[in-house]
């Protein structure tokens, strides 16, 4: 149902360009975000119930899961309330903070964030043009925001004529907050996430040799569970109804040939 | 940093169609999913100490995060590893299922998404061309993902010419899982998230009248906080460090007179 959150909570209204149709994330973010939201709420009250010995009901709607995500947009709603459109394309969802976009390069995209003065004069440094700091077109970010057509080409002018690579070399060496827009056949071959064991490599009945994700949630002193095939309809019959239930043999053959389980 | 960890992590290489840019998610979805991970990481160390008295140091990336929302589109590069692009605009991450998509209608759009055959059936009852269902075209999933196209125009040929209620009163009628995209402002007005309090109206010392979310996280028997007003810089001084450290009040003035606090 990720879609039709998607579109109810107003995720999709505010995804895309300002002169383009609203767009879908890619990613499915209503699904993840109601099923991380109910697995703390569940926790929670799992908690509680160690210090009450009382159980109970949680709710997550998925809705409500997804508004809180909106905040950047939503406070842009709130100080211009005649703008309900909303879609920013990369730049900031508030459009509150300048330069914060994807700048396109020689081999494909770069994100670049200034979150304070400090990232900008070291951003001014790692574009080899720090008289910029002293132009009051960009002295704080509010002058920034207010151009923010001439601070993104500034930055873009830079950018377009560099790799994703060079970008990040001179970017890193100044301590820019910024990463390249990775394609997925390179976040799924990355040495990083396959050496954390986020990235699993499994051999599966019928898929064959494939990529399976970890858990993001670690534990120091605990082993993350090794990935496993997921089970064939029925594989796990006999333990389930033999061990777990206490059927016997016959009956779960009986159940079995009846065609019931 | 969420426009970081958007495009490391693949979220935004797979977001836009596939004639255009890559496109950020308008929603702070790395952010926030890395929060919920965390606090669901947190309470399920909680729950281990009430059990074996011992604490842990939990750790969430927020690229691992991220990552396993990606599955439809990775399920596609799984099947099409030539395919590195990813983008599929409105349509389902891993071109999987259909009718997904996004619909233009006379006032807006509309998300529609057919999951079971019993869902296009239906669909095609509210469309009032219960003759689609007879179409070899059309006739499994699997036959409107390779006519996907074809799928998609018959949809948009109805929908095209109906407002946002006449297709939901439609799809509503017939059990077809759909939503209107909705605009900021009609999410931030609903009266159902405002009914269930997802969505409070407070008094803001600096902002005024405002509305400020809720918590997505309901546990029946206990009613929701009450949303109060962000603190001022060092306004509860006197409570933390009078009331909670223990300082007597010179103390306390000491620290404020000379700018410490």
């Amino acid at each position: 149902m990720d879609i039709t959150i998607q579109a109810a909570s107003g995720a999709i209204a505010v995804t895309g360009f300002a002169d383009g149709p609203p767009v879908k994330a890619g990613p499915a973010i209503a699904d993840f975000l109601s099923g991380t939201h109910l697995y703390g709420a569940i926790l929670t009250a799992l908690y509680d119930r160690e210090r009450t010995g009382l159980g109970r009901l949680v709710e997550v709607a998925m809705i409500e899961a997804m508004f809180p995500t909106l905040a950047s947009s939503l406070g842009m709603l709130h100080s211009n309330r005649d703008n309900p459109l909303g879609r920013t394309g990369n730049r900031h969802s508030g459009l509150a903070v300048s330069p914060y976009n994807v700048y396109a390069c020689q081999d494909g995209w770069f994100a670049i964030i200034c979150n304070s003065g400090e990232h900008w004069a070291n951003l001014c440094a790692a574009m080899g043009r720090p008289e910029l700091t002293a132009d009051p077109r960009f002295a704080r970010n509010s002058d920034r925001v207010q151009n923010m057509a001439a601070t993104d080409a500034a930055v873009e002018a830079w950018a377009g004529g560099l790799t994703r690579r060079e970008i990040f070399e001179a970017t890193g060496a100044h301590r820019v907050p910024s990463a390249p827009v990775r394609e997925l056949t390179e976040v799924l071959d990355n040495a990083h996430m396959r050496g954390r064991g986020m990235i699993e490599q499994i051999d599966h009945p019928s898929l064959g040799h494939i990529a399976v994700p970890g858990s993001p949630m670690r534990y120091h002193g605990t082993l993350q569970a090794p990935a496993t095939p997921s089970a064939a309809l029925g594989q796990d019959n006999v333990q389930v109804y033999g061990e777990l239930l206490g059927l016997g043999a016959e009956e779960v053959e009986v159940l079995q040939r009846e065609g019931v389980i």
